[in-house]
């Protein structure tokens, strides 16, 4: 679809700042925002340790694509799931799939998570990322605007859904890569563990030096041994307001 | 005891650098580290906001009493309890109540912290401390040197017993405050959760900014809201080796 039709629409085209990769937003629904950026580069960082590479890859609570198609510039997966519930936001990755011509390392499929490992495979995914909704239902304000709504709240699924379904996606050995608020890190460690994804690494985001954490990157292991190392802290601005190397480095990669 | 007997008998006198105060320690047993006053400066910030003051604290795992007569020093708490197994580390710790003129607020138990709400009393203390040994039994390098052992490895005790007991001598709405190794985190959180003691407040401590926490701080509450937060990071070093406005502010409290 030509660029003036997808504008027409209402939607906006965003340069990834990647491999000159776009994707296709929808204002009105949910845009992806740093915990995007952060989470595929604390993904990546992992997956290009291996030199063979890692071979597939599932994005859970995909939305309009964002991290399949950054993971896609990142790393040398070859083969990259989205599977996000909401036939709109699908059809946005899709058409950003195909701007960035990666129609043969990512695909998309329209599905409940809570049925992922029905519709995918059991043990089938050496890698599964996912930037859930961060709020409870109940809590908090909820968005009017459905897709937001489901995108923010824990309207179409819960946390212990989200690992109870990556656990059974993963491979032996398989990596899981997530992105959180630090008010749900007791219950995301907690799950983890409970449903043998073993917590291995975490690095907290602080806006500022001076900051409590806004965010919290974690990694799991499908494995039993427990070492979980917490990283130096990741900061996003420097005193001047400029970002720092390391964001610099996540974006520029 | 005269200053020269505890000498003769191979114990040293170490300056505390608050209020004058000291600890009578034995270099043959463990000697206090970092983590114990970067715990009492992490309990004293919130002892303190209450304007009130916390009547009464229990530290278990006590050793040679150094967390009581830091937050005796750090507080106006009005009632410490050091509960600890070890006979000759109470007597070393009763040796500094003694000599810091702190009789009337700090005493020790010699006890078994898994009877500790038997020894003390269940529902009794506004808070309670606790720097356990770090090491799970049979992990790593046991220490031949039994007191040493038993401070640095899981011999007399489990984290698991730690937090059940301090669930039991927390009053409703009473607050834990514990310090340990980052490796052990899913675990402290899971079972602070799992005992009523749920997770408030987090430190990471990094020597330096740029290397992994090698010591979590972390603050419970005997209730069931749920609101963790993850605090600006604690680093320890600056980048030319001396200690950071926090570090100094803790030490000089």
């Amino acid at each position: 679809m030509p660029t003036e039709d997808l504008s027409a629409k209402g939607l906006r085209i965003d340069d990834l700042q990647i491999k000159g990769y776009k994707l296709v937003q929808d204002p009105k629904a949910f845009c992806f925002g740093m915990d995007a950026v952060l989470l595929s580069g604390f993904a990546a960082d992992v997956l290009n340790e291996d030199a063979a590479g890692a071979g597939s890859l599932c994005d859970l609570c995909s939305g309009n694509g964002v991290i399949p198609v950054l993971m896609a510039a990142k790393t040398e997966v070859s083969h990259i799931v989205g599977l996000e519930i909401i036939p709109e936001n699908v059809q946005l990755a899709n058409r950003s799939i195909e701007m960035n011509e990666l129609s043969g390392r990512v695909s998309m499929v329209t599905g409940d998570l809570k049925e992922a490992s029905r519709l995918l495979g059991k043990s089938v995914f050496d890698a599964v990322t996912v930037n859930p909704p961060y709020m409870e239902a109940g809590r908090g304000l909820v968005s009017p605007n459905t897709r937001k709504a489901c995108a923010r709240t824990e309207i179409l699924c819960t946390l212990e859904d989200v690992i109870r379904e990556s656990s059974r996606l993963l491979k032996p050995m398989g990596s899981f890569f997530a992105v959180h608020r630090p008010g749900r890190l007791t219950e995301l460690l907690s799950l983890m563990r409970q449903y043998g994804i073993e917590p291995k690494r975490l690095r907290m985001v602080h806006s500022h030096i001076d900051d409590p954490a806004t965010m919290v990157l974690a990694e799991g292991r499908s494995s039993k041994g427990r070492q979980l190392v917490v990283e130096r802290p990741l900061v996003i601005y420097d005193e001047l307001g400029n970002y720092t190397p390391d964001v610099k480095g996540i974006y520029g990669d």
